[in-house]
């Protein structure tokens, strides 16, 4: 039974769900960054073989939850749930996948926030006796984002030092009440964020303040330390919200410390084509489901808490002059 | 402690949670409706001070969110999650309105099913012991909803017989654990159903088969029928799909008998310029949280389902030649 620490917005659960299975599906760019190794798949085509790139994510996504349930022996309907999200307008990713796999969904959006949104939902349906299993997944392109948010990327508009690459990714977690896999222990809900940052150019200074607003209270709600988890990812605040967030903590007498890293840093390293690093809904995703779980399971890392952050703008808000919502959810996963 | 009803997509609630209070604040069109008397606040102005509609709805938003607490007593700081979406890119309105509440939140997006996804999942957050207030809003705006998936007013297009006119409209709901308010019993989560409709101008044709699939799983799980109820409502088939599912019904066996109503018709009635009826996340939530919650107040109705319908197309896969596909969510209110 879960418990609601009282007066919190943190969740721990006694009796634990579990990630069953993951998975994690890349692009090109991804595929052959730091991490390639630990990716499931790497496409090697942006488009695969699509005519619009938003067709292509619905597939990279696809593939993500196709595997996330091949790796545990579950067909579509062994599962109870589909929780998805993505950055598209009206989550076209996520809803057309859900016409394929034709398992009950629940759309979400959060932005880049939306893996760590959809893992407690989902770790909520179990644990609260409301489903077996339940699939959280969750996906970007690079091309689908960059058109919608900025420019068609025909323009090849010069990049910003501040500007971050959205990573063509997607990502899924089978999640369930079972006695294996990856246990997630504690999740904190985050609260928008607005510190009056405006610039698209630069999220990772505006979600930042979400990040240090969400890991602050999960601390605080948990009674835990920085030092007490093996790594502390945010996702994706890149280098310049990296920096800012390790300030803000500073600040608040929780330095972060040295286990502290971001998924958008981790996805590429030091491939200057990116900027300040990645982002994008499968970035967190991909790195969570690929690489830190993998890590996990191979016994390297013990305790690691993942804080998915989502810059909640739209190409209209900001047009209107209006500043960018931040919001930022935290999951503790433990071997 | 909840129950999922095993092998199905139906929650029943055992201990159920409640609405404790909940509001209606709409437009000025919907104010002249036949359901006039039943909302909370009616504003005059569509644009209610603002120089954008997308500001306007926020308000409608915040407002229908602080009277369903104010009715309650509850403050920001008492409620521990806000679940709220929208038709807006990025549900901006929700998002927005989430800096002025300043409460932990989950965004969702399921077009205008929305009200009842977001009722289901505060529900399970309250019944799974996750929390002990939650608020659940949504809200639609018509002139941010034209301007986004069809044409700017000021073109004065001509309407279409199948076409459903945006409510301006904003509804929330208080959920909580106590013994006072009306009970959420059971829940049915959607699928995402595709049956090969692609007119944009035609919701309701699309939506319906949605509907159909979710309100035959509701009464398979739960062994009820239509004449147990002594409403069921969709939101919002409007006239063309009001019909349509009272054929698909008849076809699986489960007519639905003379209690069915729609919230797209009930909203507007007969005015002609609405076409064929209303639609919109504030739709349902208006005709919900006002005219539904009051009679069953006042005891002239005992039971109800609310079968709240989305279509989750954008207009970029509408441009793109795609279908449009639907999904319906459900859930049972009992006095």
């Amino acid at each position: 039974m879960a418990v609601h620490i009282q007066g919190t917005r943190t969740f721990k659960f006694s009796l634990p769900p579990r990630i069953l299975a993951c998975s994690s599906v890349v692009g090109p760019k991804e595929g052959k960054g730091p991490l390639a190794s630990y990716f499931d798949v790497s496409i090697p085509d942006d488009m695969y073989g699509e005519q619009t790139p938003e067709k292509a994510e619905r597939k990279y996504l696809l593939d993500a939850c196709n595997i996330a349930m091949g790796k545990a022996g579950a067909k579509p309907e062994d599962v109870n749930f589909y929780i998805a999200g993505d950055l598209l307008n009206q989550i076209i990713a996520a809803s057309f996948t859900g016409v394929k796999l034709g398992i009950p969904y629940l759309g979400i959006y959060g932005a880049c926030s939306t893996a760590a949104e959809g893992l407690i939902i989902a770790a909520v349906l179990v644990d609260g006796g409301f489903a077996d299993k339940v699939l959280a997944a969750t996906s970007s392109h690079y091309q689908t984002a960059e058109r919608q948010y900025r420019y068609p990327i025909e323009l090849n508009i010069k990049r910003k030092p501040t500007n971050q690459y959205t990573a063509t990714a997607a990502g899924a977690a089978l999640v369930h009440g079972g006695p294996q896999g990856i246990r997630i222990t504690y999740a904190t809900v985050g609260k928008v964020v607005d510190m009056g940052v405006s610039d698209a150019n630069n999220m990772g200074a505006a979600m930042a303040p979400a990040a240090a607003d969400t890991l602050y209270a999960h601390f605080t709600d948990t009674g835990r330390r920085p030092e007490d988890y093996d790594l502390i990812v945010t996702g994706d605040l890149s280098r310049v919200g990296k920096v800012l967030l390790q300030d803000l903590m500073e600040h608040r007498g929780v330095p972060m410390g040295n286990n502290y890293d971001d998924c958008g840093i981790l996805l590429y390293g030091d491939d200057p084509s990116v900027a300040a690093g990645g982002s994008g809904c499968g970035c967190s995703a991909a790195v969570t489901y690929g690489y830190i779980v993998r890590l996990m399971t191979e016994g390297k890392l013990k305790r690691v808490v993942m804080c998915a952050t989502g810059a909640l703008l739209s190409p209209l808000s900001t047009q209107q002059g209006e500043n960018i919502p931040c919001v930022a959810h935290c999951v503790s996963l433990e071997v």
